[in-house]
């Protein structure tokens, strides 16, 4: 055996393993006993310790160092063990673990503290948390700057000065679009009860038509959306209100993105570290170009309307130009989750913006509400009314989750890129949409992007797919003409 | 830290990755899409070897030998840890490995060969399954007796001299019984149409009856009923056929005794190796007493049919007693899986000899299917027709479980025994029964053998609850009384 092909060997158990974690964070979710919490936690704090012995394994770093690479696949994987590897070891095990259990308690907290809105009582376990993944952070970054570091983990390859360079550019003409966007009439609000099984029979047949393989996934349900898995284990969960039939089909068609993505890995890169989603970024732009570019346009939606009659009867939107208005509704509001395309990547940037200033250390934490509720003045036009409103609605803090907000965005920023390119190549995509067909633009997405999984580093794979280098141009011009010709602004 | 609580901890993180091994034996029969499963067998297989790697890991063995217990509780933990280390040790790496290689080859040629009734295809397969667990069990044995050395991994402290000497005393009785049971009337049959959810409505309802606590266990549908997990994830699985409720009434019992076994050990000794049932034998006293002496018996039958007319309307059979003789239908077949409680034993012990004697050499492979037949027409007056109905029936031997038949007979012979304790501390037992009340028979259960796990080895922990030693006289009188009763013989 050479030191590549022990090395590889090595690599391919610890990918097998790590899909064990992730299928324990599914049955959590969605089969899980109440009562099992507690022994559920054990089982994956020991999972996760045998995953970091392994990435932390003195043999990997002998391995790297006399292996040899024969072709771009193994370079790549290579590369990417190394990474793993430098990072894995740069943290001290017991870091590791008090960050564990520390977020873990935040997690309660925070919940607590949302429910009564109460940032007051939260704040001294989120000074905390971010105490420790500073601490983390300077270890990673060794003498770069901390909030780069932590981004390394979500997004690799991007610094944080790029993406608020990039944000700069974007945010100006997102805050014309929103002021112009409230000026305009309201849009037409699908309303009615819509029986749960038709929503989740709907949602198979969409889930199909995104090319869903459900011979290597499964649909379940979850109080939060989420695609689980890689290779041929890949399933997603959605979520029912018999109110709002739009939150079960979008949220599926998004987690469809995500999980065709990993489904149409090449099957060769399967349980290699090249055989899932190169970053969160990239891996955002396949939920977000299903859901929004194809899913939400115009086109799709006149498919869309027919199967909703079909499947509910007759609806309060009574044309399909309607129900795309209803689709694409256009409203300021408070919570991030359920933001509007326009508005999505305001609340991305004010959050950047703030956890780069705590990490980098800025911002104090006694400062932090204060200019969460100026910048959302300035960018919504609306007063945040209460904390669950403003710094507390989000998970991502209290769990540690710094440097993972920017990656929804450039998850934008790429789609717009992808969306470009594929029109480009594919000029009866809307003709195809209308019917229902996205199989055009799904074997796009699939040639130029999603087989090559880890191959090539997030903002390569995004150029190799586009033939250009990746820019926030092509999502303004596709928001602008969108919403110009939903609401002839 | 000293040594003692150095091991614990270590085997604490082994108990609960052994944990994810059986949830992902779980998933694999209930939920797992079919195109998963190559890729679960890698993961499963990078799992095992973990669980290979702590189980031999010698830093064990140093604990082992400077760990000092300062209660019973350490003292067992400290005797099962080495029984436990020693059994891992005996057994080269590389001869597990490929045990597990041929048994999953000889699992999908054994499914071929039953369905085509082809015996001649799987005999050369099964003798390297027979050959190769002959290795290990003579690495285990070291000197003494092979088929003991694999007994010893299903029902430790008993050897195949004890559990022959058993069964040559039962067996004149059961044969005896046979015969008198082969000349009484035919029992009545339970025919018609039995709803799927009606069957899962009342299978919940009598898993709760017995007990089952479903916040800390779900019930799930499968091709083969089992019981998995330990401490507080307790899951089962039944399965529905509407011709015959029986069926999934009885393995739902039958799976709630696995299930209420661990979910009943002291919570204390969750996660520890204390915390699971003690032997395959001691586990089927459970499942057999709550499945035959408690659910099929004439008291509780009582309460069953009212609830069967509740949830199916009118029956086939009109009174509560010819609804418990439909229960307890006697008839010689075939098949193990679907014989009464005179029969069942029968079975088994036809299959202890052969299996013994092929691993201790005494049995050629080219004579095992004559061998068989001629036995099964001595016992049952029977003429085996085609090797499915005969010596292809069994998953067991292809997979390499020889040594575990036996532990089926051993836990009705165990069940026989509590039972008999049983009914002397709870004088009013048929009454409670007969108003569909198990509870006390589950306390009694509960305080006298479930909660202490695996604190004393599997003969003492039954003699402990009964204050007697084990045989086979208990269940030998309970049969021919409640056949004699059913049956008038």
């Amino acid at each position: 055996m050479s030191a590549l092909s022990d090395l590889l060997a090595f690599q391919r158990e610890t990918e097998a393993l790590s899909q064990i974690m992730g299928r324990l964070g599914w049955d959590q979710e969605t089969m899980m006993p109440r009562g099992a919490a507690l022994q559920r936690g054990e089982e994956m704090a020991a999972l996760e310790g045998v995953l970091h012995a392994r990435r932390t394994d003195p043999r990997v770093g002998a391995w790297l160092d006399s292996a040899e690479a024969t072709s771009p696949a193994e370079a790549a994987q290579l590369r990417l063990i190394a990474q793993s590897y430098r990072r894995a070891c740069r943290v001290p095990g017991d870091l590791a673990a008090e960050i564990a259990r520390v977020t873990s308690v935040a997690q309660g907290k925070w919940a607590a503290a949302r429910k009564d809105d109460d940032l007051a009582s939260f704040l001294p376990v989120l000074g905390q948390v971010i105490a420790l993944r500073r601490t983390e952070a300077a270890a990673l970054a060794e003498a770069g700057d901390p909030y780069d570091a932590l981004l390394e983990g979500y997004e690799p390859g991007i610094t944080g000065a790029e993406i608020a360079a990039l944000f700069d550019r974007m945010r100006p003409g997102l805050v014309d679009l929103r002021g112009r966007l409230a000026d305009a009439p309201d849009a037409p609000v699908l309303s009615g009860h819509f029986p749960a099984q038709a929503q989740r029979d709907l949602a198979r047949e969409v889930a199909e038509a995104f090319g869903y393989d459900l011979s290597r996934g499964r649909i379940d349900e979850a109080v939060h959306p989420f695609s689980s898995g890689s290779h041929n284990d890949v399933r997603i969960t959605t979520r029912i209100d018999t109110s709002d039939p739009l939150g079960c089909i979008f949220s599926t068609i998004h987690e469809v993105g995500h999980a065709g993505y990993e489904q149409n890995i090449a099957q060769d890169y399967g349980l290699s570290i090249l055989g899932q989603g190169v970053s969160m970024g990239v891996h955002e732009s396949q939920s977000r170009i299903y859901e929004n570019q194809l899913g939400r346009s115009p086109a799709f939606c006149q498919w869309l309307y027919g199967r909703m009659r079909d499947h509910f009867g007759p609806l309060s939107v009574t044309t399909p130009e309607d129900f795309a208005r209803a689709v694409n509704r256009v409203a300021a509001g408070y919570i991030r989750t359920e933001a509007d395309e326009v508005h999505y990547n305001l609340h991305i940037m004010l959050r950047f913006d703030l956890e780069r200033a705590l990490i980098r250390g800025d911002l104090v934490l006694g400062d932090l509400e204060a200019a969460w509720n100026d910048r959302f003045a300035a960018d919504f036009g609306l007063a945040v009314d209460k904390p669950s409103n403003g710094v507390l609605q989000d998970v991502h803090w209290p769990v540690g989750l710094f440097g993972y907000f920017p990656t929804y965005s450039l998850g934008n920023v790429y789609a717009g890129c992808l969306y470009d390119a594929m029109r480009a190549g594919l000029p009866d995509l809307d003709d195809r949409l209308a019917g229902g067909d996205v199989a055009a633009a799904l074997g796009w997405l699939r040639d130029n992007l999603q087989r090559h999984g880890g191959l090539r580093p997030p903002r390569e794979t995004i150029a190799h797919a586009t033939g250009a280098t990746v820019s926030e141009g092509p999502l303004l011009g596709y928001l602008g003409a969108k919403y110009e010709a939903l609401y002839g602004l």
